[in-house]
């Protein structure tokens, strides 16, 4: 039985492959007058005084909100709420079983900005964290940065920044397998959705200079038509000199080149126009924008993909549950900048120089050590 | 220690009565290829075509939203959605625990109508099913009809229709033990909030013809001031004659008392001024409108109240658990009169007529017979 097939056959085994669960007995009248009334008046009581209270009381302090609108899942598009919920509830065990997170999918029946927001707000206080999840750009960046402003506890638009760190990650092992310096790179990041976007802008957070947008009509400069309000603000900060022209044209004389855009878009040309020792980011899937092998044959040094059965696979699971377990462990308010670049540098460092190379510049997603390293990265920059 | 220390340092320890858990392992690259990406596309298509197709897939099926916005939170009133947690939690808990039911609280940080109905409605996708918790008069009552407009699943107010279930299941049997024929019997209710409305509506529903609402103004009659759009409503059905005065006024001849208001105000003499055998139920919760030994002092035939520590406890996990139960399995649109009813005498049918006395009309509340009782008297009558 193929792989869609099997799957199939177990989601209608699993009917859901979360639930919910008691942690607490109620096989009396003892019990139910300890977990429910008259009992559960007195927490209610502590935490109505004392809002704070709810963190040492409820679940708040250990679950996390998966939030949807359906309209960017995985490559399928905007299916919709209903049609995200497998997703949403993969997401939401991956949260419980990498990290001990809570997590209860929320899928919205809404894709108006101002009403995800409102709706997210509103639903707010049972969570500790809101992780957003395949929500199309350029709403996804309003919806994040206002729920920032308006929640006093973290949002992450995992597309987003789960896909960047860990890119991130993998970048700066890169730079060591290939003796380039950060400074001196210049990078190509092809997609200028949610997750190219938000890899451009931490690439140059972490000290990368010269970065150039690209999408399917090519170069993007500050002439472009059609930019949305993102990708504007990002003209201010990315492809500087102003070039124009074709992705092709954009590649030449690179050193990096980060694609999450569509399969097979990048020829061996492309990649043998690059600086030597090239460092490729494949990641649309499931077919990369180039073969590893075809890659390697036209000089790249270093290729990873969002696949599992190539070496340097980017993979979200590296970052999203170690973040969330940091923050709501130390009680940020918010996943910072600072909480991003220390993951990424976190995620790298368990690759031991002695270990490091081309093939081997990632961890694996089941390595133990990963959770916590990120957590206590992120826990590492908490402010008081 | 006391039972309110005692619950505190509980939920201290617990941190959340309920978790999220995963019904699948993801162990390995295999497991995850499965349970989540690439695999997990395949549901999501099958459900982008079928949108029905969720409750094969998702925990859609057997899952539901304990949502309260804390405005009516036990005795406690308005304390908010942060301190009405513990109580929304201890209510998934029982979903789960007596029912099998996943339930998860959703405490929402607005006590606006609209708002509330848009939140709900945004949030639908990912359940079964909607349980509205101690949301408060007359707005509970709004949302409750425009959300069983608005949505495909089924709406139970429980605060409503629960403890009007097990009233009723409770007033069954008492007939039963005093002789008395529904349609000579006077009925007084006593709080005309949410369950008290809710209970005389069910009560004519039965067959009860002459009901009469007091609240704390004394007996409400179409000219009394103040009324809200409901009790108003209400008026049309009850207290047909139009009578005014106190509560004392109302109980004189009358065969049934239900109370759901406040503690001791009810007194010897006004009990015995009510008709010979009269039935009780007094509900305010800890201390009851009067306790049940000067009640049958004063001529009571049966009291129940809402304590375990009495004789015939009125319980809403009696009803709950079990309406959801057999509303998911049998995929009802809504709750119906018809299946309140049934459940109402689904109830009063497990005491067997050889064991049922005055002391003895309501089965336990761990009575395993009871969810599945109610379960299948709800799946009765769903139609096709």
């Amino acid at each position: 039985m193929n792989l869609n097939d099997q799957s199939l056959l177990l989601h209608e085994k699993w009917k859901g492959k979360i639930e919910t669960t008691s942690k607490c007995s109620v096989n009396s009248k003892e019990d139910l007058a300890l977990a429910y009334t008259p009992g559960v008046a007195e927490p209610c009581k502590v935490i109505n005084k004392n809002p704070d209270a709810a963190y040492r009381y409820t679940i708040k302090s250990n679950t996390v909100a998966v939030v949807s609108d359906g309209s960017a899942v995985l490559g399928l598009g905007n299916i919709g709420p209903l049609a995200a919920m497998p997703v949403m509830e993969g997401k939401a065990v991956l949260f419980k079983e990498f990290a001990g997170v809570n997590a209860f999918p929320i899928c919205l029946d809404t894709q108006d900005t101002e009403e995800i927001i409102k709706t997210i707000v509103n639903i707010a206080p049972a969570f500790g964290g809101i992780n957003l999840e395949d929500i199309a750009a350029p709403r996804c960046f309003e919806i994040e940065e206002r729920l920032k402003e308006l929640l006093n506890i973290p949002v992450f638009h995992d597309d987003q920044h789960g896909t960047a760190i860990v890119v991130l990650a993998g970048v700066i092992n890169s730079l060591k397998v290939t003796g380039k310096q950060k400074e001196n790179c210049k990078v190509v990041v092809n997609g200028a959705g949610s997750a190219g976007i938000a890899i451009a802008k931490l690439l140059l957070n972490y000290g990368f200079t010269d970065v150039t947008l690209c999408d399917k009509t090519g170069i993007l400069s500050k002439s472009a038509p059609d930019l949305n309000w993102m990708q504007r603000q990002m003209m201010e900060v990315t492809n500087l000199p102003g070039k124009q022209g074709t992705l092709a044209d954009a590649l030449k004389g690179t050193d990096i080149f980060i694609g999450v855009s569509a399969p097979n878009i990048l020829t061996k040309e492309m990649v043998a126009s690059m600086n030597n020792d090239s460092i490729l980011f494949a990641m649309a899937n499931p077919v990369p924008e180039i073969m590893p092998d075809l890659a390697k044959e036209a000089g790249a040094k270093v290729v990873g993909t969002g696949r599992s059965d190539f070496p340097n696979q980017v993979n979200n699971v590296l970052a999203f549950p170690g973040i969330f377990k940091g923050a709501l462990e130390g009680r940020a308010a918010q996943i910072t900048e600072e909480m991003k670049l220390a993951a990424a540098q976190a995620i790298a460092g368990l690759i031991d120089d002695s270990e490091l190379n081309a093939d081997n510049i990632m961890p694996q997603p089941f390595d133990p050590r990963v959770c916590n390293a990120v957590c206590n990265a992120v826990k590492s920059h908490i402010s008081e």
